[in-house]
């Protein structure tokens, strides 16, 4: 009986299949569209959570941190594993800047003495969390050294308007030392926005608001983070990416190196970061004003401003010395198209042993890699070539792949077809960032995923999810009817930067998360005994994600004609623009607001005398911009990205029978597609940054800023600046539109 | 030189008054203006912080709350110091029915014994807080009698959106005790939800991230709530004011008593107060679901929700005794309309020494009473009768003032022109809340009285502050714009209830606030002490609130022609009816999105399987009301109201030349305009309160809302009766048209 009512189960879905084929894969022929489906069907079965449990406990057994042995140790095995599959693999070193602690000393001198521990205990329950000798102390990687001395001023979270705030209440902290509570922006900015207002030191600690007892129980009790837990983390700062001292060339022997004096990443001021344990004495002993509601955390505390009794001294100096990187680089030979390369990367290196950040998202890559090699073994094989990357040195700066980016630049912007990364992989919803020409295959990849957790796709759960969370009635409305889900802009953060901010390569970081909460990021508390009880313990969605890329890099690895949209991406740059038209409608508004009610004595007037706030600045109100050139290339995109979908809808209708050479030339432009975006010139003051859509923001760290030229100048209030990108922003729409035009007429040419 | 610098300082105002005369006050003759704006500034020099600070000292020196010694005291010197003024004053007695505590018991059964220790210990600086003996012990008065045991369960603030999100949560408080913070919303509230959701007990307790730590340093280092301190406080139900046993009658003798088992008014289940101190070892024992990020306060704990380990045992006992009310009456008869009453209250009880909570106000009442008798020896005498009451019993249920008001409902019927009312008193922004008749009438006031903070006058400080608030463009636009400062409706919570919701007439409730802030509500740390240091030290806002409700009461009492204004009462009802036409479009759009994201199995898709959150229920989406009646008498009120004003601007501008007798007519109508909006079968399921305009909310204690018959019904989703109630409103406001077009024809006709 019941062997009966599975057949029937079974069956019918077949049948409804049947009755209505699913249409052929873009960019695939009929035929080859069914093969496809038939092999990643196939490829989805593959991945196991096992494997990526035995994987994670094997890689995290001990701290694997640059320059450590088990960093090493970890590349060798990995390479020894894409060997043992089949792969062509290496590994590539460089030789980059790495700072490690030589002294740190955080001491509280008035008005009372308090020494911080600045160390994190091990846990009797955790058994990797007593490797102290091999652990890196906590600290920010590319602090400045100092031996400072000053009063304390607490900064809320340390970001440029937090800064405004503090003028307002007229306090400085010029020759003060800064206390910052992590989060709301990067750690890197915190450090850099305190030293431009004249901090001689800065000091980032974890609240417990934030993901400390506030949010849950602490570890190893529960998931959040314990007393003693310390965020470690680069405070590199964000002019350019990878190796200090080689900005825009690889970290090898006869690369010309600055002078450490003169490398511009590294921050002016010492910064350390500490526990709550370590920070609650500290904020206990402050004077000062009490801090604004929003910027109580959640010790039990009343958080004063200061500068006043509380002096501390802070000592912070680095080993300024070279570690090797060890990439690893694994190729699985494309059958037809060798020379066209779908890259996969997830970093190796972690701060600590990194169970969550990163090897939750590197086992899913190797499920994929070995999931490829045993499809291998039953007869498919990719028409393009297929190269994963495991990265060394991404936590100090992404160093690993910004120097193997730029080893390999020439070779890539004539090979990529497209990098897909993935880094902390978590329970919870599907996400993804990244260029928009891909967005619609993205979405084509995510219907195909099931959610673990729910008996619906990953792409239905996160639809699901966009309407709940969609803050008002026209967003609500788009997350039900628009086609594809919308992705988000890529900024920094993960391995992408180099392949899209610096060369153009059109890439997407993709990954599960959302319902995986906690407090041990950076900390060497974040291993294996705590991902498997708090992070994604049966590895359900480390296997969503391997089926998840796995699929991406098959479909498209193995497409006819790249499945790559322009008609999403011209939607999105508009929508962008739309952005910044209102931003800049919001500033003005706002900033005349603001200047009628100083000119009215509104600030004076709610002011309490016995707690002044004194009225912010008069500021010019910004001026109108001609937006006319990117609108008129955005027209142009538009008319172009359509006609191009027209072409590929017409010969994707008549079966893809477009002949070899044509199909050849129309995706060789589809690869020049995203480099088209760049100017070698790069964005104001930040000249590595080439491509003009896309770029992380300098004050933000890790948040994306779409139309980079023009938004990162209104940060800074730069109104001419700002309307003098706009047609820098065109030229490179008005590129892709030409070459978008060019392929059109390539595919109407082939179909006549 | 400096002298004449002065005399020529002084010269410019003069020359510039001069110059442009003011017009005369509403309501004058040109003469009568003039002798009217001469006196009242001879007033507003009277008031003394000096004479404040010493009535605070004397009141202050010991606890007086509702039976006690002191009470008694204090009504008896008041009262002498009103005769000693010339005022024809008597106290005037009722015997309530009084909780007090016989038995409480806090203590935590599992999993580990804790014993809450209930009481508010002295502090050394602090003279009066060592009064135990004389002190009311920490409790909720009008709790139910209970001994219970059960499970805790948090419910955050405890008001009805809390526990829909606990239903979603899969927690219930049946049989369990609820543990609420306090905030929000009113406390009774608290306490009725928890019963009416089937819990055996309810404890609330101050949280130190609302007015302890977390806001500021703590009593006595500074104004916040310290760890062991305890805000007391009323839960009589909201069906009713006054003594429980006599709704709607005087308690007398000769009037019927309700058996305790039949008062409406009190708890059905045992509720008590506790601090911070006695609250931390309760949530630190619970287990369950984390809090929602929302519903955690400020404590060093996980916020967690129960049912499960931490069991309590709680036992609240009450005394069921009765005490004496005295309130004093104290009377300056008016010269030429001694039938015509200004009223002017505030209450003389407090919960323990309070200094802030209500001495703070009524100092400042004591000021203008003194400042009237100075007057009267120079020669002014009141045209209307001026009445002063210190109300005792308002901290437990409004009770004084709620009890004189019924013994004398028929009186006020005739002779009140209107009841000014006054409280808790600070340092900041002049606030008023009241009958919209008055709100022209108190702008007028406002104007014409100095901020002691800053060189304007405190109506000018306030529409800056209107202006800085102002959440859209629209709303700040008004604040600049429109002539008078919109006042609030009046809820509940002070002695002006039984005036405005049960008889109508028209009331306003005025004071100064927004600097002073604090967490001794209710505790015995309300006291000279900490008023003196953090409260209005100076006294200068309560020099200031004895220059704005001295101003106010003269100028009514001395009007010829009572300046009520109907043109911003139908503007104010009007914008109420938009309020409810908007809130009833948002409940259907809510409504109706939320049943689309049931149906579309929203909920269950973001539900983690691992901390499931149920949907909400899918609700009956509100129909569309027939709001015609309620727009018809609005324009037909708008109208008339318009036609009065008109008839008033004429004989205003042709120097109020309207013979005795009509001017005595109006006068009359004018005083019946308020009362013409009650409906003597009242609200529904609340016949006490019988003004269909305003009343406060039956769930949220007190804060008002406007249009109560409508807005209540759609508060219970009952919309059938949300609609039945918009006739009602519509036949108040047909009244109070009918009322002012036969004051406007009497007017009309007096001038031909």
């Amino acid at each position: 009986m019941q062997n009966r009512l599975i057949v029937a189960l079974a069956f019918f879905p077949l049948l409804a299949q049947a009755a209505e084929p699913a249409p052929p894969l873009d960019g695939y022929s009929p035929a080859a569209s069914l093969a496809e489906r038939d092999w990643e069907a196939k490829f989805r079965d593959l991945p196991s959570p096992h494997n990526q449990r035995e994987f994670m406990r094997r890689l995290t057994a001990w701290p694997h941190h640059v320059g450590s042995s088990y960093d090493k140790v970890n590349a060798e095995w990995l390479l020894a594993k894409f060997k043992e599959w089949g792969y062509d693999a290496q590994i590539e070193t460089f030789d980059v800047l790495f700072p490690t602690p030589k002294e740190r000393k955080l001491e509280l001198l008035s008005p009372r003495i308090f020494v911080a521990s600045l160390t994190e205990p091990a846990v009797n329950q955790d058994p990797t969390s007593n490797q102290a000798a091999e652990q890196l102390p906590t600290y920010n990687a590319y602090s400045g050294d100092g031996d400072v001395t000053g009063p304390l001023v607490y900064v809320n979270y340390g970001m440029p308007a937090d800064y405004e705030e503090l003028d307002r209440l007229g306090v400085s902290v010029k020759g003060a030392i800064a206390i910052a509570r992590y989060g709301n922006g990067w750690r890197g900015v915190k450090a850099k926005v305190a030293a431009e207002h004249g901090a001689l030191g800065c000091i980032i600690y974890s609240d417990p608001g934030n993901d400390g007892y506030a949010a849950g129980q602490v570890f190893p009790a529960g998931a959040f983070r314990p007393k003693t837990g310390v965020q470690r983390g680069s405070v590199m700062d964000t002019q350019y990416p990878g190796d200090p001292l080689t900005p825009g060339a690889p970290s090898v022997p006869g690369t010309k190196r600055l002078a450490l004096a003169d490398a511009q990443t590294i921050q002016k001021i010492p910064v350390l970061p500490i526990s709550y344990a370590d920070a609650q004495p500290l904020l206990e002993a402050m004077d000062g004003r009490v801090a604004p509601r929003e910027w109580r955390g959640g010790l039990p505390v009343t958080y004063r401003i200061g500068p006043g009794a509380a002096k501390v001294h802070l000592k912070m100096l680095s080993n300024w010395g070279q570690a090797k990187l060890y990439d690893v680089i694994a190729r699985l030979k494309g059958a037809t198209l060798p020379d066209e390369w779908v890259l996969r990367g997830n970093h190796h290196d972690a701060w600590v042993n990194g169970a969550e950040d990163p090897v939750s998202g590197l086992v899913s890559l190797l499920e994929e890699a070995r999931g490829f090699s045993e499809l291998k073994k039953r007869g498919w094989q990719p028409k393009r070539t297929i190269i994963f990357c495991a990265w060394d040195g991404e936590e100090p700066g992404l160093l690993g792949s910004t120097e193997w980016v730029e080893a390999h630049a020439e070779e890539l912007l004539h090979h990529a077809v497209a990098y897909f990364n993935s880094d902390t992989n978590g329970r919870g919803f599907f996400y993804a960032e990244g260029s928009h020409v891909l967005e619609k295959f993205i979405n084509s990849v995510a219907r195909d995923v099931m959610d673990p957790e729910t008996d619906m796709t990953v792409w239905k759960r996160r639809q699901l999810l966009d309407i709940s969370r969609a803050r008002n009635p026209e967003d609500r409305e788009e997350a039900r009817h628009r086609t594809d889900l919308r992705i988000g802009a890529l900024g920094d953060g993960s391995d992408y930067t180099a392949f899209i901010h610096h060369l153009g390569i059109p890439s997407a970081d993709i990954g599960y998360g959302g319902e995986t909460e906690g407090g041990i990021y950076h900390s060497i508390y974040d291993d294996f005994y705590w991902f498997t009880h708090f992070g994604d313990p049966k590895f359900l969605y480390g296997r969503a994600l391997s089926q998840t890329i796995g699929t991406a890099v098959m479909r498209l690895a193995d497409s006819e004609l790249l499945p790559l949209d322009f008609a999403g991406f011209a939607d999105t740059v508009k929508k962008y623009m739309g952005d910044v038209q209102k931003l800049l409608k919001t500033n003005q508004d706002e900033i005349r607001e603001r200047n009628r009610q100083i000119d009215e004595g509104v600030f004076g007037a709610v002011s309490d005398p016995e707690k002044p706030v004194k009225a912010p600045p008069a500021r010019e109100i910004p001026p109108h911009f001609n937006f006319a050139p990117l609108e008129n290339a955005l027209d142009a995109l538009t008319a172009s990205a359509d006609r191009f979908a027209k072409e590929v809808a017409r010969v994707q209708s008549a079966g893809l029978q477009v002949n070899a050479a044509t199909l050849d030339r129309v995706n060789h432009l589809l690869m020049e597609s995203g480099p088209k975006l760049t100017d070698s010139s790069g964005l104001p003051g930040r000249p590595w940054f080439q491509n003009q859509i896309y770029a992380p923001g300098a004050y933000t760290g890790y948040e994306a800023k779409p139309l980079p030229g023009v938004l990162e100048a209104m940060d800074r209030k730069n109104w001419a600046e700002a309307e003098s990108q706009i047609p820098r922003a065109a030229a490179a729409l008005q590129r892709e539109t030409a070459l978008i035009d060019e392929a059109a007429m390539l595919l109407k040419d082939a179909g006549k």
